[in-house]
This record gives C-alpha cells, structure tokens and sequence, in this order.
C-alpha cells in the first residue's frame, strides 16, 4: 500500500511538476500528513527535489515546490544504427542530459566490434552526463526483430544479425573497456520502432493519446501500434511489420520474398531509386529533404509516391485497429512536408466506413531521436510507475 | 473476497465439469472446507448442480460431481440478418437448447416492423426453452456498427438503418406482444462479426487461444480481432473494419466510395458476380457451396479469386497485429474448401519476415451459427465471470 503511494505521489509531480506538498495532497486524495512522509522518503530514495516557496493563491505558509530530481536516478539508452551508433543518459523527466552519435558502417561488421564500439560510446556519454546522473538501467534500441528470449535479436536483415545475444555480448565489452558499473545494469533490447513508438507515447506532444500508430523509417518501415497507453506487441512479439503490409499484389518483388509490400514504394532504396540517386553516402532523409525543399521534381514525385502507399497501408490499418490517431515519426518526420499530402489523400479516400479527420495524421517532433529517447527512457519510466524499486528503504 | 471465491469455484467447473468438491479445492487452491459452503451457495443460487457420484481414484467417499446447473439462468440471444431473423436461449454452459429462425426480407424496412417480428420470434424461442431456463438477460447481433452509446446502432448499411435506438424499440416491441419479462431483461448490443469472434472464443475450438483473428462474411466482411482473450474494439470501437482494406489500390470502386476494397473481390455481390450469378432468391452461401462442390468452373475460379484476396488482405493483418491464429468463421466457414487453398498460398508467400504455418488459418465450426450464440452467451459467460451478481445473497 505504501510502495503504491510512493508511485501516486511521485506520478502526480512527475506529470505536473513544479507542484506543493498541498497540491499533491489535493490531487491524490492522500491526507497532508501521509503526503508529507510519502515525499520525505522520496526525497531521501533521490526521487524528489525541492525547488523553493511554490507560488500559493491560499492564505498561510506557502509550500516547497516539489520536481522531479534533475540528479536523481537516470536512464542510459544506446542506439544500433545501420550506419550509425548513439548513446544518452536522460534524467527522471527523460530528458536527453548527455548525448552521443558516431557515423558507423555496421553493414556486415561482427557484432563484436560494432558491441566494442557502443560499450566505448556509452563510456563516453555517462562521463558527459556526470557523477550526479547515476544510470539505474541500459535501454538498447535495434534494427530486427526481438525475441522474447531475454536480450536475443533473432534477426536484423540490414546489419547481417541472427540470434545475436545482445546484452550478454554488451555486458562483456562493457567490462573489457573497464566499465563494470555499466556492466551489472539490468538491461532490455527492443526494436527501434517499438522504442519510437513509445517514446511518442512518454514524450511527444502526443503523450496525452493512448492509442495511436507510430510509423517509422529506420533500417526498414515499422509501425509501432499503441493500445490504451502500452506498446501492443502481437501474440508472438512481430505485431507493426507495416513495411511488408501489401500495397499493390502484383507489384514489385521485395526482399523479404513477397511482392508489392510497402518497402517496395516508401523504404529508403525505393525512394532514392524512384529520385533517381543511389546510395550517394550521405544521409538518405537529409538528402531527400534538401532536394525536395530546392524543388527536384524527380524527388518531389518520389516523395509523393511514398505518400500515397504509406496512406494506402495506413488505411488499411486504421480499418483494421482504429486508432486515435497516426503520428508519423523516426525519418519520415523530417520528409512529413512532402509525404503528408499524399497519405492525406489516401486516408480521406480509404477510411470512409467510420469517421476520419485529418487531423488524425499528425508529424512527430521527436524524428529521428525517438528511438534512442525511448530506450532511454523505460528506464526512468520504471522507475516513476514503481518507485518501491529504487525508494523503499 | 467471497465474491471472487465464488467466481474462482464456478470457473474452475465451467472450464472442467464434471469436478467433485475435492477437485475444485485442488484446482483453486482453497480448502475443502470453503469449497464446500461456496459450492452450497452457487447451488442454492441455481448456478451449479450435482450430477451423483464421480468417479475418484483416491479412497474414502466419492463426492458427487459438480457441473453448471442445465437448468439455472440462461443467455437470450437474437440476430437481426439482411434476410433473417433468429433467436436462440443457451444454458449456463453456453450450450443452444432452443433455436428459432426464419426468412425476412429486412433490406429497406422501417426498424419497427423488423423490432415487432424479433420480439414475436423471441416469445417463441423461450417458450421453446421451457419455464427452467429463466434468461438473465438479452444479446442482439446486427450487421452494423454500434456506438458507444448504449444500444445505439449508428450504421446497418444494408438494413438501411441509421442512428437506429435497437435496444429501446425493442423493449417497447416485447411489451406490445405482452412480453414484459423480456422486455426489462439487460440488454445488449454488438456488431454480428465481433460477436462471431467472441462465439469462437468461448464455445469454438479455438477457444484456448485467446489470440485470434476471425474473419466473416454476413452483410459485409468483418474481422473480429481477439486479443489476449478479449475483443479489441479499437479507439473508438470501429477496429475489424476487413471488408474496407485495399487490397489492390486501382481495382474496382466500391460502395464505400474507395476502391479495390477487399468487399469487390470476397464480398457477396462480387463473389456472385464473378461467378455469373446474381440474386437468385437463394441463400448465396448454400447457392455456391453446392455449385462448386459440383465442379462448376466459374464458381471454382470466383472462389479462388476471392480467397486470394482474403489471403492478401489478411498477410497485411497478420504483418501487423500478430495474431496466433486466423480463423474462418461466419458464411465462408462453409465456403473453406474452396477459399483456404488461395489464403494460404498468399498467407506464406506475404509473411515472410516472421514465422507462418498453414495450419495457424483454420475453419470455425460455428460458422454462420456464430454470431447468434456469441449473443446468447455473452449473457451467460459475465455470470460465469462474476456469479456474485446472481448467487449472492
């Protein structure tokens, strides 16, 4: 009863913060008295910080305005990109506090080295954040699948990966480059799309809807199906393989065996050759968004191809599991000007059984970083929906 | 406490009658001693009866076997159809001991000379079922969308209803045929395809996988999506909207006012068409049943056709909700032989980047019977659930 008191108390600053001691006492229903012991132990676990006299529109003492400790217990997340490496150490409120990213060709490299690379990256990023952000726990964020065997990737087609033992392969290098601290944290691996999808959820502006799709575009699509405010994971684990959902039956061949899957019509390869440029080595979005801003009518006319068959899949989707909402983040964020109009026109077309506005399809302010802030921050979230973990003395 | 001990008993008998006393005890964990006052008061509240002596294998005195009382309180279900009506009452088991159906053109007529007949139909079926099966309540399956508002149907396309109060039309129908017990019965409302799923789920074969998509085809083509043994209903209760899915973007326009929409290959009209028939008067799922069994070479090829589309459109499902198992219920249960063969061949050829088996799309043995006893029984099942809302005294 206690340790579900200390989560009250410390969910009602954590979604409301700067707010008094009277203040969480009123918004919880909890008696000043038990407040005022609930917030002293917090305090004391490291949960809690006092920011000085709140203001108070009541008569009498005016109380200490509680927040989220800027120095309490902190998330360490680490991202594996095709091309890239990230790591960041975000505080309670998950706020990114250190941040790193190294360009990376893992392609086919062993996932020894691309591991020795990380456990030196996030090295790195908790020395940047400092002594007084303590990681209590290691998000990883990949691009495969996840089994539910604990910390196995079972498949990331784009790195070469099969059943890579992930955290085990991680907890070595991290000892080997000296950092035993690192080592010994409970950790998770998740797929990136699934840690876009719930980063939206904790952080985005739109945290207050819990139901929507997140849609991404790392190392292939994949949506991320948000039900009643929880990550919906399908009765094996592979629910959101939105790049393989058909769009056209007969359409062209896809290298998962099929035909005509979305891939085929808005994945990075198919875009870049629908814009008539390959693998230039730059950054495929940063590219595409350059030339569609200067006007290239040949990307233009890719983006809006893109458009139109994540719409056709999407509609499909919402006919299927009817969210509150579509926000479309990761990658796809950055082309939203380009690729909105024609997922507009799709949605408005396909969804017409049941009401649709377009004000459902919405454009991520996270991007690209959701996935590495949602790695991140499930270890902060965890911390505030059960605090007795940490707090409880 | 006593309450959930309650339930905790006749669930354990539900699942596995015939239990004596002291098999229940083992099963749940309490003492003999418990079992036997709670088992007391559930057969004093009609809910569980004794069978005589079970057959035990330890020695001392068999106890007699417990089962749901076939006489205790029962489920009223009814089924308003494009061209029916039916009616049905199912014991505590979920078993149909009366059923009433028959032939209705009900395209086009004004709601209340549809609710008059139900209500008449219904008097029939429940002096069908005798004065022992006492219904606790009413379950009314349409083909159409139902609002969050209670007993409201919103849309029934094809009865041509809009923004139709069923529930209370009804109720005034029951009193006018001089019905006033049926007429104060609780009373509820659903779409006919989420009942078909919630029929297979309690009373199919597949009623221990608590993950599944089940697919029907009535007025139009339905999914009902079961989520860890529950009905998702989607954001804002419109989820398993199947017959909508593109399935090819450009193919045929559609009623909806989209196109290519899966109803233009697997729907009744565009089945019929395909196979170079049209409203013959007949039941249209008989009609094709027949004909293909017979070899007819336009019938097989529409068939096939259609089960290539259902096949695409349920890939696209399958890669993004992960279901454990798609099950074929409603009119196409009776249609599996000709339809299964192309679902499959689309199934593993477009869900390729998870593990797929054919023997993961199987066929409902409900089939059309489904959403009728998925009405009935929803009554029945909420006393198994809670049996504190008719036992306790």
């Amino acid at each position: 009863m206690r340790r579900q008191n200390l989560a009250l108390v410390l969910q009602e600053v954590a979604a409301r913060a700067p707010l008094s001691r009277a203040e969480v006492a009123a918004a919880s229903g909890l008696t000043r008295a038990a407040v005022s012991s609930l917030v002293e132990e917090l305090i004391g676990g490291g949960l809690l910080a006092e920011l000085g006299p709140a203001p108070s529109g009541r008569v009498g003492r005016p109380g200490n305005a509680l927040t989220l400790n800027p120095e309490g217990p902190a998330g360490l997340g680490a991202e594996i990109g095709v091309e890239h490496l990230a790591a960041c150490v975000v505080d309670l409120a998950g706020e990114p506090r250190a941040w790193q990213r190294i360009a990376a060709d893992n392609r086919g490299r062993p996932a020894s080295e691309v591991l020795a690379d990380l456990a030196a990256l996030l090295g790195r990023v908790t020395a940047e954040a400092g002594p007084q952000l303590r990681p209590a726990g290691l998000g990883i964020a990949v691009p495969g699948l996840v089994g539910a065997e604990h910390g196995l990737v079972i498949r990331a087609a784009n790195l070469g990966w099969s059943e890579v033992p992930v955290i085990a392969m991680l907890r070595s290098e991290l000892r080997r480059a000296g950092l035993p601290d690192l080592a010994g944290l409970p950790a998770e691996v998740d797929n990136e799309a699934n840690l876009g999808g719930l980063a939206e959820l904790w952080l985005g502006e739109h945290a207050g809807t819990g139901d929507f799709v997140h849609i991404s575009a790392e190392a292939g699509i994949g949506a991320a199906l948000i039900v009643a405010g929880r990550l919906f994971r399908g009765a094996r684990g592979f629910a959101g393989e939105l790049g393989h959902v058909p769009v056209e039956p007969s359409g062209p061949a896809c290298a998962c065996g099929s035909r005509g899957c979305l891939e085929q019509y808005a994945g990075e390869r198919a875009v870049l050759a629908a814009a008539g440029t390959h693998g230039t080595g730059r950054d495929w979005v940063t590219l595409l968004a350059e030339r569609a801003a200067a006007g290239d009518p040949a990307v233009l006319a890719a983006l809006d191809r893109a458009g139109t068959a994540l719409g056709t899949a999407v509609a499909g989707a919402v006919n299927l599991i009817d969210p509150a909402a579509v926000i479309l983040g990761g990658g796809y964020a950055e082309l939203g000007d380009w690729l909105v109009p024609g997922m507009r026109r799709e949605l408005s077309a396909r969804v017409t059984v049941r009401p649709w506005s377009d004000d459902w399809l919405a454009v991520s302010s996270l991007g690209r970083r959701g996935p590495l802030l949602g790695a991140a921050a499930g270890v902060v979230r965890a911390i505030v929906e059960d605090p007795g973990r940490v707090a409880v003395q």
